[in-house]
């Protein structure tokens, strides 16, 4: 299983809104082969937003970056953030909640 | 909801032995409030675990530190590992899976 961890950073007061955003898709991407998105903040840098995911494949995570939901939501949160991201591939082995 | 996200590097040939051990009590978390606890490993790094975790409170987390079969797992994965740990904590929002 295909795991991806992910850090995003938005311009201040913005947190809240692209958090929003992340999570209004997110039901709709079981179908597209995703089987964990979770998102977080953090208490000790308030424009930092962590995404944990778990796909089927690498390719039904790329495959999602092009559907038109996400598509919009990317462009509605690209204008909040500040362009700096870190992203880190994993292989997914097994736990809880998958 | 709380989230914990960690690193845990093992001596070389080790990784997998103490994926095992950890995988071995996940399933017995969820009764102790764990909503996810998901190993992942990397490629580019073949001694480094990732973990996951998602919990109803901090304080359930770390309770469940103390549960035996929790204590007989880490006893066991002690000496396969150098000792270097990585540990963040984050607020869980939300999202798929959870």
């Amino acid at each position: 299983m295909y795991g991806y961890v992910g850090t995003m950073r938005t311009t201040p007061g913005n947190r809240d809104e692209v958090v929003k955003l992340l999570l209004s898709g997110a039901d709709g991407l079981r179908s597209a082969g995703c089987h964990m998105y979770v998102v977080s903040v953090s208490e000790s840098d308030l424009e930092l937003i962590h995404v944990t995911e778990a796909w089927e494949s690498k390719e039904q995570h790329d495959a999602s970056l092009q559907l038109p939901e996400t598509r919009a939501a990317i462009a509605k949160a690209m204008p909040l953030m500040t362009g700096e991201f870190t992203s880190q591939e994993l292989t997914v082995v097994g736990g809880l909640g998958l």
